[in-house]
């Protein structure tokens, strides 16, 4: 049983390290980390719960910003707003929540939790609905296990807060997006209210502990991030797809995500090759030469050669130096219930998922 | 005081004259009046309240259909959307409501309260929020009066509910409309709840009353309709302004409005002339000859020629023989508070409000 506690110096490498994990989405780790900083400096540091110690009729709710990153990093939020969302979610329940919980891994959606859990004293639990990022709210483990993604509330900086009660988490992403975009393309949400016993059954598990040692693997690597980035590429069971210049980038925001691909042309061992990766606010595809070699629901991250810090879609740049990497998704993804919430084809994809290891093994 | 009550007979009166105060808007009659003669068949005649009936502390909620109405003839209800909307703004309030009330004039919109109100065995107030119609949330006396639209639901025929607690009447209107917009194009709402102190404070008077006069007026003209329009309008201090064939139409149904423009051309003492009224779900501006004749916030209504029946903007065809006529807006319209909810202005047009009965006075 872990039981830790999360202050100023370990946000620092959660917001790095749910970054890697967000596989191009989930929020810029900077802004992110500024979010809970304030909140934890006024209140103190916040408790990491494992999944096993929250009650089975603790009531946990996911707090989490929705829309577009590129939006997120420029619409700064009132401070409010969190809370009024978050309490909308209690009230709709009719219960106190005893804990907060991250929906998803990555620079903004993996801290938020932290700042609502230092100005409410609650716990933040070491485990969240995706184990990565997804773009949608109803690609998501509990949806896949048949828990309801409403009451859910949307909530903006200028005080507006809407309730939805939805009756399919597809419907909660719909009619979320159209709130979200009406309100400018980025809002806040609180979701996903589950009691521990479907907790249990449903998080994936240790998410934050993973994100806290990959943010603190690529803080101590400095310079070498070569070095660094291949041992935790093999830590973490995955394998290094690319290594290049971006040449080519192709993003736009519309109707609440950011949609694109980047083009990255070959250094070193693949001089000569170029890859391409497209994505949806997340990384969809790393297709090297025309194969494919990675897909959701594995995760397809880019880190920077110059820092080994990932790259969120956002903040793509022409000239960047990059490597790319696939990391193995958690087991549910792979399973029907999980492909059928967040496979390649629920994308708009025309491809079936193959996990990368057996791409990669192909001759 | 007026105290009566609305049976299958009325019905079909107050669905027609209302539909001639919604000014080409607030839904279909047709429509309107089968959506409440089932609930009346199955629960009895419902009771119509004096607004000065109503105690100062009771609740009132006003029940709607929001949206296009070129989507709202077509898209039939599941049949407890309204419940479930209604249900909600009571939640939210804490309190059962003790009437229901129209928002506007118009087929739809002054009938489906009495569905609502057969329901749930409440009366329904002879006032609403504008003695018209108009297309958006905030152009309502209560908004005029700075009285809030929400808390404020949205609620479909799949079962997904909404709750609105918005920052004014405009962002209200902004997020119903996306999630009327995502949810199909029409959807119903519950919205101003009011206490009795300040439905007598901000309603607009008798318009109930007013509409089942000008439709069992109409329904007594039979084959004179001629006469039975030029009778109500002089009885109503209007005007006629035209009347003429259609020969053209442009009309567009796009983010949960109808826009467009009908041209008409000119009959007997208009012969050689020419109309064109333009509108945003309901008519905007009347002008013939390139000469502005009436605007909102003054009301302009269609008559077909044939039967003396109002014509709604999505009913608009080519080679429809129509009477053109302006009517008097509520005298709130013409202060500057309601001016600045309702005005010319408020719909993009680059035209400042001159009474009709001014315009048409000059030489």
């Amino acid at each position: 049983m872990t039981r830790r506690r999360i202050g100023l110096e370990e946000l620092e490498d959660l917001a790095i390290g749910a970054a890697v994990l967000g596989t191009g989405g989930g929020g810029d780790p900077y802004v992110g980390k500024l979010w809970a900083r304030q909140r934890i400096l006024d209140r103190g540091p916040v408790e990491l719960l494992d999944v096993d110690e929250v009650a089975d009729d603790a009531l946990v709710v996911a707090a989490a910003m929705m829309g577009a990153p590129s939006v997120i990093v420029e619409k700064i939020p009132g401070g409010s707003e969190l809370l009024a969302a978050f309490r909308a979610v209690e009230q709709a329940c009719g219960a106190r929540a005893d804990a907060v919980m991250c929906i998803e891994a990555g620079g903004i959606n993996s801290t938020i939790p932290f700042a609502v859990a230092a100005d409410l004293g609650l716990p933040v639990v070491d485990g969240d609905g995706m184990g990565r990022a997804f773009p949608e709210v109803q690609m998501v483990s509990f949806a896949a296990h048949g828990l309801p993604a409403t009451p859910m509330a949307v909530a903006d900086e200028l005080g507006n807060v809407t309730l939805l009660r939805s009756v399919s988490a597809e419907w909660a992403e719909r009619l979320g997006r159209a709130l979200v975009v009406a309100e400018g393309g980025a809002s806040v949400i609180a979701q996903y209210p589950v009691r521990g016993r479907d907790l249990k059954l449903a998080a994936i598990r240790g998410t934050l502990t993973l994100a806290l040692q990959i943010g603190a693997d690529l803080r101590r690597a400095g310079r070498q991030s070569r070095r660094a980035i291949e041992d935790l590429t093999s830590r973490l069971g995955g394998a290094l797809l690319f290594h290049g210049k971006i040449v080519d980038l192709r993003r736009e925001t519309a109707s609440g995500f950011v949609r694109g691909a980047v083009d990255i042309g070959g250094l070193d061992r693949w001089a000569g090759s170029s890859c391409q990766v497209t994505f949806q606010n997340e990384n969809l595809v790393a297709i090297v030469d025309g194969t494919v070699l990675a897909s959701v629901p594995d995760l397809i991250t880019l880190l920077e050669e110059e820092s080994a810090h990932p790259v969120t879609t956002e903040r793509l740049r022409f000239g960047m130096r990059v490597f790319v990497l696939a990391l193995p998704c958690a087991p549910l993804w792979r399973e029907p219930r999980g492909l059928a919430k967040a496979g390649p084809r629920c994308f708009g994809l025309d491809l079936d998922y193959v996990p990368f290891e057996r791409r990669l093994a192909r001759p």
